[in-house]
């Protein structure tokens, strides 16, 4: 057996290509590696790597983790600035024996020593979309912060190895050197081959009040399918923002275990998940509530789809 | 009840302070941050603060956190330089509605335009550490990093709010931007008022691997007391790593629970710890091992607590 899962349709072309990396053999590592880099290089997706939206200073600063399930390697960055691939640089990290999580000017140290591609990630796009907020800010009160579509993914492959990793441009408009749940262990992500793995997408200053993926993995580690440890985890801890704090932030995490069955829970509406295993071809669920409150999954309609990448490339006008 | 416990001898100073304040009706926020920036403002302590240790390029370069027990607001500064009290810094951040957790300029950035103390932490004594490490690196191989003496505390003060905050220079010679567990969730600390609340010093980038502070807090609100969710964490968790990877880092624990309890575990030789409650006297302990290697706690005696002080203060050659 072997699949993989992440978080938003914008996973689909990178989970597409894994599949295929993973059907002859490829490592987990090398198979999510490759899944969201294609995710950081599509300049059309706003929220990760090329063309990611900047913070409030408009600079695009990245985060990312990679983790393998095998030996609890773990390697992040945080608010690194101006290269290509933020997860192959984690993944990098991950190798060292220490120092394994780097953020800013020392990330980018590390990376120009070893030899990273540099990027000036920031688009004309994403520059439109920065003047536009600015200008709306000033005409009406907005919501300051929104756009948090971290690409999360958790991959198994054929010897039953396991990693999970993570990539995001973090929230719009965030103020400079923001670190959300992205590179936090246990918050954006988590992973043990001897189980499964989790990651998350939302709003990370909430995910990481509860590590939401550990809690998923440890859940899974007890006995629950990743269906019932999602559900548990995000609905419990949901609950207990409310409880202490009147809300909770957006959050909708994925989870898959060593035999390639997956989970999804979130709670909010619009979430959109993408999975393929040996079994099942590359996919796009919609996550749907019936009258009662309960999650349902539906598969991605073609108009859907289509409607999707319509609106991702439709031309951008500055106001 | 009130209590506080923390991780080293270093926080005696710290505790003794917090606990006349906690006896007087101060909130554990208030006590807690007084404690940890009078570990902060004491130039001899080469872990934490004005007088930590630097990193490679000779900057020291610091992590901190403030988590609040009952809202579970978080707070997080990484890899900042040359602000006198990080742990203030960084509960500053957790009454922020995002952006919690800041790292490098940017969190230097919102230091400076929230009129944060500057200041050069770099000391005299430091730079000579730093010079002998450098000498004694050219003339015998040596185990690189070494000094990871986070200080970690708990609290709870008489209306059963629980606080937790960490403040640390990380790993001596460490990469500039390298951030340990220290600000991590659920790895360097984590409270929940309902239950209690844990912190760890040791090898951050094996704490992150185990989300160790969450997973003592879970076994608490599981019905464990604080030592055996301690000793369950601690001894599960190194021996996961030893499976895993043949080694495990250094990783000690405090916690106490929101009745003022505590406990502690770590799988290394000479570790001390820190305690006040409303009941015991700011109490400095050395955790020993008898022959079965059970870890039992020691009060440490007149003579340590002397010789302590003397081989931090003692002069300081130049090699």
């Amino acid at each position: 057996m072997f699949g993989i899962i992440a978080t938003w349709r914008m996973a689909l072309e990178g989970i597409t290509e894994a599949k295929e990396m993973l059907k002859d053999g490829a490592s987990c590592g090398d198979a999510i590696e490759t899944a969201v880099r294609a995710v950081e290089d599509f300049e059309f997706y706003k929220s990760v790597g090329y063309g990611g939206l900047p913070n409030e200073e408009m600079e695009v600063e990245l985060d990312a983790a990679f983790m393998d399930g095998d030996t609890l390697d773990i390697g992040c960055v945080g608010a690194i600035k101006d290269y290509a691939n933020p997860v192959s640089i984690a993944r990098a990290l991950s190798k060292e024996p220490v120092n394994n999580f780097l953020v800013g000017a020392g990330a980018e140290k590390y990376a120009h020593r070893n030899g990273f591609e540099r990027k000036n990630m920031l688009t004309e796009r994403a520059k439109i979309h920065y003047h536009n907020r600015v200008k709306e800010s000033k005409d009406l009160e907005l919501k300051p912060y929104s756009g948090h579509d971290t690409v999360g993914m958790v991959c198994v492959d054929q010897g039953a190895h396991m990693s999970a990793a993570t990539s995001t441009s973090g929230l719009f408009m965030k103020r400079a050197g923001r670190v959300g749940d992205s590179p936090i262990s246990g918050s954006g992500f988590y992973v043990d081959s001897e189980v499964g793995g989790a990651s998350a997408t939302g709003l990370g200053e909430d995910v990481m009040k509860g590590c939401v993926s550990y809690e998923i993995v440890r859940l899974m580690k007890e006995g629950k399918t990743p269906q019932e440890a999602c559900d548990i985890a995000v609905t419990n801890f949901d609950k207990e923002l409310k409880k202490r704090r009147g809300k909770a932030g957006d959050m909708s995490l994925i989870a898959m275990n060593n035999k390639g069955e997956w989970g999804v829970a979130t709670n909010i509406q619009g979430f959109s998940f993408a999975v393929a295993t040996e079994k099942e071809e590359p996919t796009v669920y919609l996550v749907q509530f019936d009258e009662a409150g309960k999650q349902y999954f539906e598969v991605a309609s073609e108009e859907w789809l289509e409607n999707y990448m319509k609106t991702r490339t439709a031309p951008l006008v500055r106001k």
